[in-house]
């Protein structure tokens, strides 16, 4: 027995389904196509645009500059899809000339998708979608374009449209500032076309029921209800700030992370400035030192969560995070708290160089 | 930045991994193999334990007696399996005896596994899993035992290893009596003997890589960490009150709910007493009322929520969940509902006389 | 460190301070004077009216008919007021014919207010407060009029100005349905005249630094602002559905309860049927039985909380409340666990009567 | 309608009465005498230690130093009571040589109790109690010993047994880390052996009805459940950490706070050393310059409540808290905040200066 507004067969559910889906393209600047919720991790969502829109065995480019991208590819293979990838270091951005390149190369118009990952959770560098849009139009090839958007949507400029973004991805945990468990998807009118003569085996996944039971305000399978309740109250303060001053309060907040790196004398892992993430800054510590030890100082001895360095950046490189519900005040603490874990690891800087660099930046008058 | 609780790569995150890893399978009295956790609903579950285990296009032998198993085998079939299915009437509950006879007909033993819903949520209805074992073990099969646990696990009695069972799933919404979004897996040690060679396409249910980071207490993707800790407390409740004391009480509820539908003279869809379900009673409206009008003045006159008659029992049958977070006072309110909205859609019964009937068996002393 | 938000000196409060000002007159149909909110008990709430307008031992008319009219006469007392006391049965309602006399006597017109308590608690007996007022009219009688409303204000209908009351209190968690912790006090503008020469010594309670600082938007101490938030949003629901439908929802409850009662062939410590209250009833067992036990079973066996007989009518009543957040099903619901309860209790009552016969009145067709 | 658990009259409400009373008076090191709550603000409970232990008009010593042993004196005087006072300048700590001295000129013993504020929220500075009550015992005077300890009980040392406190009060909001709701009092054996004779008339704060009912496990009024489930958790965290540890752990933040100020080249109001509070630092701005403008410009620009100079310190003092659920981050956000609000308003220090003299304090290895 449930109470009846969270009876998810009930009449008045539609209510909450339809709030949540008219406003979800907002979020992208999405004015064509649909957009999908699903009881899922975002990562799961890299299974969902492949399964509906592709025959098993297709053929597929993908870029790897990072362990998000390098996971994104996994996932690709394991189901069976050829991925070409274009390898990159790790620090980099997707090079829109390797992709147009590629592109140039395939002319039998074999590759399917290009798979592109936004925000390199893993390195703090973005990826510049609309050029990379710009150079699969160079090369005059129909692939689609497939974004994993998981620590940009909802943070950074996100132009569905304008970058003819075909599938694009997130989760709730980042921008959404929720719980983790629910992945979203935004689909172009072009890969909705594919839906129905796609031949890849799909069920959980499968955006076919999805739609038909979304157009009535229902969903195929029991949604995750309490989540759904945080989403139309995420979405209603997102687009109450307007997406516009979401991605400036990101660049503002990130500028002066930047500027702390900076004051400590460490570099970070994003190899050029203009490709630094606005969402999170890794940082990479001095030669000799352990990250690893930077980050355990942190949670144990401040509670501060810093981010690992994944796969050949361990113990090279710490994360902080730096979106969603975070202001210049508990920024300016988890600062204090990288300093103050920076020297106790031996790793010497000033104590208040940091926050003080970043506290230019933060001031508003 | 997270606080550092439910930072999901921390350093104190695997105590609540394995917490939950370790109780979960008492739950089914579950001994040997492994349990999971999904951000899934339930019925996305239904595609885990046959990606893992088999390869494309494998064989394997269902029963369809109600909406849920209907929608099981069209999961499996969507995921390219070919399978075979025994028809029996909706209100029936699983023919061991058509199983045996099925899997004797195999004699290349072709069939991979059995698929089984154990509590048909659509009809009521309650199949007996060990009999189902047992014709298995008769007919001298080796197919593997598939079981839809979803509106029973944590509700009845489930004997994970006495039935033989290999996969069992079912999602938090029911008998864990949690929100929705989380998806649970049982696995048998011949199960998981399966998943290095089964050749299934697979990434987001693939469990390699779940066995491998749960073993170190972490998760291979983000986990819904807010439902993963009421998980835990869900299963502290549980076990405190002890798995057979749950079923024992799902028992009496259901009786004094059957009680009164037979003082208003109405039938269960479920065709025999052995098998009427203990967590939910589907009830048969007469014949010239639509039980859809029952259901639409429950909600809207009485705010209480009654599941309605799915697909080939729309406007014939209606619902009464009994599972998870009930007491006979809460159930003698739905029922006190369910009889003001049958008079009020013209069916005439007696105020007060299933309430009555049901205070007998839910009487103390 | 506070959030910004609940600092209750910070130049955002008084937005909430004057929203929830503003509203609370309407509940009680208050449309001069003013409304104040305590961190209180609603019984501490009867001693804010006596030290606010009195002087040191002035003279006071209270009528005694249950235990909460008990504790206000020795409230009054203890604060060193001389009381007369009209002494009622208890199952009776305060007298106005009696109250007419006492003043009519009080020819030096020495009485300075009369004490009343709307709905007394312990026995399910609601008082006529205009009548008093009439009464109080026609001896041309200067006294004021002191109402304890805590049972009934915002359940019941309450015409602060029609019924010409001077202070009325109650507290949080009876018809606002939030925890207990705050007391509310109705002010008419005759007793606000009073404030600044009564000379009764005071402090917590004085009404003079309250008015003085909620006038900016303020307290003058720590106000319990958790409470307050929740204040803010049950007027809001209380106002949407409007004063004179909340006193119908409790009427139509309360008809529904006193049927059951009939049909169980017990009795109301209510004397008269036209003084019964719609927000509690409190039930007299038969002869030879003890309704202590009733209560225990209740709680013990069936998760339910009757309210027990006080002081004179302890062992002899028992209390089913219906006032706030209650809804015909678990109204029903908890009708069934007393029936259940009466009959364990060897009090011979046929199960599923009570509740029948309270759904004839709740049905809406 | 209640939940049993939250029935402030069931039979199980005294384990929750029990489980905080038993532990209450550890959190002040009591071993002798009671713990009480009450339903009431922290200044609220100014009012139950004197019109419990006092005859009418009795007369008090009290120190004043700040804006909150003002308001202490004068709800003394409000409420009727002789109350001598020694002036000191804000900023300094009620003198011991000061009240020995008035103590040895009463030689008539008149002077029934000192009342001193432990903590004056308003100029951060801390009194010496066992100081005092040394004092006290030199002049030889048998007066009994009241102590406002609203902001330090819970966060500092408190000898409530070796200082010979008669009364401590509290409220929940400072170191308790709760909501604002709740009062609480400490009540030495010679102060219990007064509430028999003492002549104040009183009701609310009565302690007699109060005593009575809490041997029993419950309340003379309803209490103020969701603040008392808080309470009994907050009880477990503090002694689970211990108290002489809280203390040290507030000593050491506040500690950080104070080198801050010292590297803005700003001074404290509290004004020798020795005296500063470690649960607040109260800041003098330069001449020439306004408190409040730092305070407005912290709350719209940057999300953060500093408290207001009161009184005489209004426009030429800010304060900072630094007690209950706060860490070296979250302080050093706030520091950081204040740096910036000191800047835009015109006071001339360098960013990053004092968090960066904060977390030399803080640093741990």
């Amino acid at each position: 027995m449930h109470r009846a507004q969270v009876d998810h067969r009930s009449s008045a559910f539609p209510e909450l389904t339809r709030s949540i889906l008219a406003r979800l393209p907002q979020v992208v600047n999405q004015t064509q196509g649909e957009a999908f919720v699903f009881p899922a991790s975002g990562s799961g969502m890299w299974e969902a645009p492949l399964v509906n829109t592709l025959d098993p065995g297709a053929r597929l480019l993908a870029v790897r500059f990072g362990q998000f991208s390098h996971l994104y590819i996994q996932a690709a293979r394991a189901l069976g899809y050829q991925t070409d990838v274009i390898e990159l270091p790790w620090g980099e951005a997707a090079s829109p000339e390797r992709i147009e390149e590629a592109l140039r190369n395939d002319t039998a118009h074999e590759i399917q998708a290009v798979l592109v990952v936004h925000n390199e959770t893993a390195t703090g560098v973005t990826s510049n979608i609309g050029a990379v849009r710009a150079a699969m139009n160079r090369a005059g090839h129909p692939a689609m374009l497939f974004v994993d958007g998981v620590s940009s949507i909802a943070s950074l400029d996100f132009q569905f449209d304008a970058w003819g973004v075909d599938m694009a991805i997130t989760g709730s945990q980042k921008g959404f500032m929720l719980p983790p468990g629910l992945g979203m998807l935004y689909v172009s009118p072009k890969a909705l076309a594919r839906l129905a003569d796609a031949r890849s085996p799909r069920s959980y996944f499968d955006l076919r029921p999805m739609r038909d039971q979304n157009s009535r305000g229902y969903f195929p399978s029991t949604p995750a209800i309490s989540l759904l309740f945080g989403l139309d109250e995420a979405l209603t303060m997102l687009l109450e700030e307007g997406m516009a001053n979401v991605a400036a309060r990101h660049r503002r907040l990130a500028t002066g992370v930047r500027a702390a790196v900076g004051a400590w004398g460490l570099s970070q892992c994003a190899l050029r400035p203009e490709i630094a993430s606005d969402s999170l800054t890794a940082v990479v510590v001095p030669a000799g030192h352990d990250a690893a030890r930077v980050i355990d100082i942190a949670f144990r001895q401040y509670d501060l969560s810093l981010g690992a360095g994944l796969s050949e950046l361990a113990g090279t490189v710490f994360r902080i995070g730096h979106l969603g519900d975070t202001n210049s005040l508990t920024l300016a603490g988890a600062l204090a708290g990288v300093e103050m874990s920076l020297l106790d690891s031996g790793i010497d800087i000033q104590l208040g160089s940091g926050v003080g660099a970043a506290l230019h930046h933060w001031r508003v008058a």
